[in-house]
């Protein structure tokens, strides 16, 4: 469990597959160490990057069980539990705290969308019920519901509740929110999703950033919180613009909003990290768009291992 | 198995809850009876009315177990898979058919929102797989999506896809389809689903329809249903008066989107039917709002069983 | 001025145009000829069919006075006065009037979105000053409010306000305005916008339709009218065939959100009735669309004036 | 005309009124001679904040006119020609120009969404005919529509468009503007509208901000900007949580999307700088939000003139 604030890159990972319902072992250990080597200060495992609602139960407790494992205690393990429904969500959490989970993290059920009053039930019932510290998952664009601030505010309260991360991109939203907690919870940890965002939002007071770009470049990212902690802004300025070039090209090529989760799965398995096989609706990109990846890899002077 | 066209009133079941993870075993058994007493032509379990997405897994199979048993053949009864999890929804209707069950009902995947070329793949995909004919659901207020009409020409080609359930409140898209299925699958069966919509779909052809308020008043529903069949214009009229009554009161108390499925729980309850517990997030109406919906039924002349 | 209830169908006008600020004056002519040619029970010019907010002040006056002195009292001519500053709308109501216009149409201004306490107080005010009945339009697609009931039921107290026009696509919308007008203002005209949708509005008790395809084809659509006033389903859904037909035909080719006005403004220029330039942001379809245009109109064997 | 880069503050002045269809001449007076005091680098009128949609055009020129003649070329004046009308906007701008006025600001027409091709081609055809130097207006919350970062690629090509102004609060989009900007056209000026992102803008590269605040404290916001330039991260925390303070609270008060334009107006009023009488369809603050804006004054020790 956690016991001090939760602080730096904390990559949400995205799930090695082989099949539609079976893990890519092999994959997901060279995966979970090319990330610790570059420095991550935390793993997430089965949030939207980590394609978590398309996968069966048997698979969210079998990769929740082998990351807590590999990872032995060397930096905490974050799990996502967001679902739909609220039993599913405890058992879950529950089985994580078994295998050593340190914390989990919950987005608002996504079916119905619920008001900001219906949110604060749910999760003061959630907390009270979890047998892990819990944190908020802002992803509105997803879950069609944002935490409202005075709806933040009123959850923060509840001393299981430790932090938030924020996928909104909506940058005044977080401002509030660090104005806000800056006097009234100090402790609580407020981690932004976007990468393309993390710089500023460290150099306005975050935690840390829960960024995907963390499973292909983690040095890159964990280099990036450190220079805006620091506040060299030169190194902080040189980094976001490799930032924004992964960003506008990996995450950019394909037509469809799932060009991003699509892109970087195809760049771990050109760099030999895991497979690039994806959980229905999706499919992985075909030829043409690994080509165009693949030229982007090499364009950043990256070693592809499996053209 | 379903072996013909299926048509007219399929209410959506509500799920009668005693607590987070109970059946009200008795309640529904009532449920299941009032609605068959009342001429319904199916019934379809695990929708959105039934709050499926908020059940746990468990006490989802031990529902579509329990009302199989009940009806006994007596009508069709539709299952929901509608999950994020492909291998979930394929599970749970290998079950449902080993349990009885005479058809699925799926809509698309909700957390993330594919693409119409997604969306063609997966429910070829699904339909390969699925042990039972497949019924399409349209939701897009819920899931983000919509299936676009030449989406579903494509589906529609699958023989193991028998139909669509359109939720999305656009008669000039459903028209569309009718169009569409007229000439291009006279067998494929078009339902509407907002009980606001069913006289005049059914008046420009639709099969029938998947209305919520056929839980509480099933005999208005397919009353309705039949008089719009016969080209009854007076009695249509004066039915769909009452249905928009209905529609204007019991499920606009309340302040939020949840209030048509507050409603018509709560209405269940005073009715004598079944308990309104309510699945997480959402809480059955208190006191006042109670009431309100008690003096709509006394003035429908509804027997309150339960004040 | 209007001294009954408007019934009918009431074409919202296209606007003919030879360039930026110029009209097609003959165009004009033999427009509005045909329409009145084809049984049309009023004209509605300046609505969003009309282009009317990217013309010119001036333009907008010509318009209104050339229609005003053609139709010289055949039907009533409704004048669209929607604009986001409130001082135009009544400038441009006073000039109708003097010009002989029967009513103004206004929809909600569409930069700002007011609150529906806004609307009413904006709604009050303007019917205490406009010169000429007032008649609502509800358009949420392109002014991003819809008018609530409720907020329907207040301003409709007015005595100045005589109707509203719904385009909002919505039928349970229009069913709940039904049953809330038939009792509380019997003399309140509800016409319904989207022509795929005015024979179930007219079965249901609407009172016409403000249909763009009555530009093309007034008969059609009057016929539609009157066959659905007296219930003969039959000729009601071989009309709806037809209307169907047209929308998703020659409203549907070319690629965006501006289709259907491309389309009709295309059409009419291929019967030879008026010109089809168009104002910003939009442009007229290229040989393509308008070749693929040309063939729908041959398959309903109409004749091609201007190929 | 501006014959270099634009930079700095240039706030989007609020329109002082006396009454629906009358500027407040002395308050507008003192509005301008406010902000030049603070150091403000230009100033922007009918913009969103300037309620410039409605205003009758009479005003609108009345204002360009007056602003020109005090500002006597002290500081850039830019003309907001946003309309719905390309003929208006064209006539807008060569007044402006006749009134001496530098630069005009545009954002979509905002009644039908073009697409992205055709706001290409919307924009080329007016830099073509504008008589001044034009800035592109990012808007999508008020225009229903984005301009794309390749439509700006495109547009940016026109010698007559200088820069653009960012509303949409999406930081990843600006930071995609800046990246490719700072290599492709190194002239164009990027200004971000909100004022809670002007500092990590200018942080990133931005050449300014157009924010209403500077209305009311020119001297915060230009100060703010000062340090962002220098890279003080003392100065600017310190800076930005007061301008999150103001954001806050004074453009929070209130139930409405109105409450930012309501709370500056009211602000100014209670300084004692102009009238808060508020073109239709918004009205000023009550009483009771009144005094809520004057305690949050007091409470940062500003002088109340105008209780």
């Amino acid at each position: 469990m956690i016991d001090k604030k939760l602080k730096g890159i904390i990559p949400p990972m995205i799930t090695p597959l082989l099949g539609k319902d079976e893990l890519d072992v092999e994959g997901l250990k060279r995966l979970v160490e090319h990330m610790l080597a570059g420095g991550v200060h935390g793993l997430f495992v089965l949030g939207t990057t980590g394609e978590a609602p398309s996968l069966s139960y048997h698979l969210r407790y079998e990769l929740v069980e082998r990351v807590c494992k590999q990872v032995a205690g060397r930096v905490p393990v974050l799990v996502g539990v967001t679902d739909t429904s609220f039993t599913e969500s405890i058992r879950l959490a529950e089985q994580s705290k078994a295998y050593g989970a340190d914390a989990v993290v919950s987005a608002p059920p996504y079916y119905y969308a619920p008001s900001q009053q219906e949110l604060i039930e749910y999760y003061e019932d959630m907390a009270d019920h979890m047998p892990l510290p819990l944190f908020l998952y802002n992803m509105p664009s997803h879950v069609k519901v944002s935490f409202e601030p005075e709806t933040v505010r009123r959850i923060a309260h509840h001393p299981n509740v430790i932090g938030l991360k924020d996928s909104s991109g909506n940058m005044i939203y977080f401002h509030t929110l660090i104005q806000m907690m800056k006097t009234e919870h100090p402790d609580f940890s407020l981690l932004i999703g976007p990468e393309e965002l993390t710089a500023e939002a460290v150099l306005a007071g975050a935690d840390g950033g829960v960024n995907g770009g963390a499973n292909l470049f983690p040095r890159l990212y964990t280099d990036l919180y450190e220079a805006a902690v620091r506040r060299d802004m030169d190194t902080v300025l040189t980094l976001q613009q490799q930032v924004m070039f992964i960003s506008n090209t990996i995450y950019k090529i394909g037509r469809y909003g799932s060009s991003y989760l699509k892109g970087l799965k195809c760049a771990c398995s050109l760099m030999g990290i895991c497979s690039d096989f994806m959980a229905s609706p999706y499919h992985r990109f075909r030829k043409e768009e690994r080509l165009k990846v693949q030229q982007v890899l090499e364009h950043l002077n990256v070693k592809i291992v499996n053209p």
